[in-house]
């Protein structure tokens, strides 16, 4: 069997970071401020994030280096693995060539880390002592408690509810990690309050959840910001680490996507795999199918409207441009808790919206039955969120063994679902639902 | 910061397997055939094992090949990283230097399965159908499980009935490779249900899981043979590859080891890292210190007989020379369960016994605490079993502290500890007895 790893050495680690504003065909429209409903400006968003986080959130320069401290910490598991599925692909009889980006190596399990490590150092630098985060299934507060531990600072996650008490294992590795996890909605905000008084058995949701951060964060009196895994511009820029190394390693590889494929939540995942490659074809360069795909239950992209929506479900963030299913929209409970985001990142939607990708919503048992098959030939269990990826990636190389075309396919494998394996249970058990 | 891993390309695996016997400075004592007390013959292994294992159990060849359908498959995560813990180095303000093999990177979280993939090849090519085998921990079980689902073969696990209470989601796992799990004792075998009849409520341990194993495999008419994760010579060899990688990895680093440290169980991880390079001093080369690390609780090595002993509770298996607590030892019910073992690998015990090595048993809550360290400055959470290697790694960084020696210390991560966090919230909780 031919080569199946593509690695990288460190000293071909990307050291700048893509910024896919740069490259946009017209401009993203600003920010409003949730009070006056103006353009935000940078100092809106000093009480959440160090200054030099908010130079990078209103950036139109298309690459800022990446700081020798963070490369330092990349270097601990990056470059990460582009692996040819060579097994996956005998299995489906398929001629199509399909790669993952394997971002579950990462010490706290998926590509979250890329942007919580730059976000801690950004902080640390600034003379923050604590940041405040969210996490829904526990990705995020993970890779932020690592991070946070690395560059010395408190790490506070309110974790939702319903994941704080059905994820043990995962708020056992934020403490692990040095972490204060608390439930989400709790009595240490006035939001969370407000939310135990309407429903004492509130199971929490990520939108309320950010309320609490946010909130915990701008009472603080400067000694704590907020941090936040996905949507915002610095957030995708940092990730665009994925999709650099992965152009360099198809270059090893001698070969060119002709689809990128990865699952959408906040649009952080899929964007660091996609928007590298999307840069090139705005500038001019190859083509490339860029699919996005979410969760059928929390349909932002496929069904959600394009207009100005709060981050949370408070209203105490900036109003974005965006798609979105709307700020008080629970989602059902999959297991994806990761994708369960009423919002979507501003990058990714209006490259939506002037036709620059793709956007599919899939039931979750069909994605659990890809995330199985997957794991049974290339022996990686995906964590739920990443099954969303493997499924639309086998549906295009069977696409492939029907058509006899040998398209190249390249998707994100954002984690391991180490930390999720009662989603598999369930779904052998048959107790899924879609 | 300068290089921190290690890595080496797909082209430079080692191609074959490293047998100590070849160069231990007195032969083995033979195995006895159970019954007749008389020195085994390889056909007595038969009904365990196919022709190709009983050959390489006998073998006193210095290296043998590793077959290419196995290379392949290795190469889905081999060679493993070697890592220099600069972080925890500057944590411990030790003048040593600590690099570790990391083997938490194979798909199924650990080593175990480096022997999995070639018992499971040479089953299928002697046209067997079923592997049973028993499992603590379930690192092994898992192992053998994803190298069935590799091969095309049925795999039956029965794993200890504590831990398949305790372990839902390790066995969830064994079940997403494609395995069917047993509870031992269990009602399947004579030998479960002598143990139930015994005690309704046994808990179960290793030894009796192995006979029930056993038992599955011999009365099968030849459809289904055994496989077993440790002890074996053969099992010791597969091991090797991680001795060989780390070996030329020291001499990217431009360095040699002082000091190897694995823990050990049956000594296959332990023997894995260390026999290549003890086999280097057998032969007159460089000397090396090699530290076994056991728990307190089930001390071997440091508190056991060198004597023959059977392998399980049964007495089904044949009797080997070896450092033993005695076959009906039950050992505590520690989180390291890949530790509790009352026998130890012979070749592992011969050298013992010749003082090349040395054994040292560690109390588990001082593992956990080694663990937590590790985890917070190199972002990876080690298996129970990996935190004793962790601890004595710390133990001697720190006593180069105190003695200002800058040595050079290598050790095993066996494993990760993504299945193990109720050993981690016990710890925090104060719950870990030693």
């Amino acid at each position: 069997m031919s080569q199946t790893k593509f690695l990288l050495s460190e000293d071909r680690l990307p050291t700048t970071w893509y910024n896919a504003v740069a490259d946009l065909p017209k401009p993203l429209d600003p920010m409003l401020h949730p009070g006056t409903r103006e353009p935000l400006t940078p100092a809106d968003l000093e009480p959440l994030f160090p200054a030099e986080l908010i130079a990078q959130e209103f950036s139109t320069d298309a690459s800022v280096d990446i700081p020798g401290a963070v490369l330092d910490v990349y270097k601990q598991w990056r470059p990460s693995p582009l692996v040819r599925a060579r097994r996956l692909e005998k299995a489906l009889d398929t001629p199509a060539r399909i790669y993952f980006k394997n971002e579950g190596v990462s010490p706290a399990g998926s590509h979250k880390l890329n942007t919580a490590i730059p976000q801690a150092y950004y902080n640390k630098r600034a003379g923050v002592e604590r940041l405040t985060t969210e996490t829904g299934a526990g990705q995020w507060g993970s890779s932020l408690s690592l991070a946070c531990q690395y560059f010395g600072l408190v790490c506070e996650v309110y974790m939702v509810k319903v994941s704080y008490q059905q994820k043990p294992y995962r708020r056992g590795l934020m403490e692990t990690f040095g972490a204060s996890v608390t439930a989400s909605p709790s009595d240490r905000t006035a939001a969370g309050r407000a939310a135990l008084a309407a429903d004492p058995d509130s199971p929490g949701s990520l939108g309320l959840a950010i309320s609490e951060a946010v909130e915990a964060a701008v009472s603080s009196n400067g000694t704590a910001k907020y941090a936040l895994g996905s949507v915002l511009n610095h957030v995708l820029m940092h990730q665009t680490i994925i999709g650099q190394e992965a152009q360099l390693q198809m270059e090893l590889a001698e070969d060119y996507p002709d689809i990128v494929i990865g699952a959408v939540g906040g649009g952080s995942n899929f964007g660091g795999l996609a928007l590298p490659f999307l840069g090139e074809q705005l500038r001019g360069g190859r083509p490339v199918r860029a699919i996005a795909v979410e969760p059928a239950s929390c349909p932002t992209l496929t069904q959600g409207r394009l207009e100005y929506d709060f981050g949370d479900t408070a209203g105490l963030t900036p109003l974005t441009m965006m798609h979105t299913l709307g700020h008080d929209f629970v989602p059902p409970s999959i297991h994806a808790g990761g994708l369960r985001y009423h919002g979507m990142s501003p990058i990714i939607s209006a490259l939506k919206d002037l036709d620059y990708l793709e956007a599919r919503s899939v039931p979750q048992t069909a994605c659990f039955e890809a995330g199985v098959t997957f794991a049974r030939h290339e022996g990686i269990v995906p964590a739920p969120e990443s099954t969303h990826a493997v499924r639309v990636a086998i549906d295009e190389a069977l696409a492939c063994k029907e058509s006899g075309e040998s398209k190249s396919i390249v998707f994100s494998l954002s984690g391991h679902g180490h930390f999720d394996m009662q989603a598999y249970i369930d779904y052998f058990a048959g107790k899924l639902k879609d």
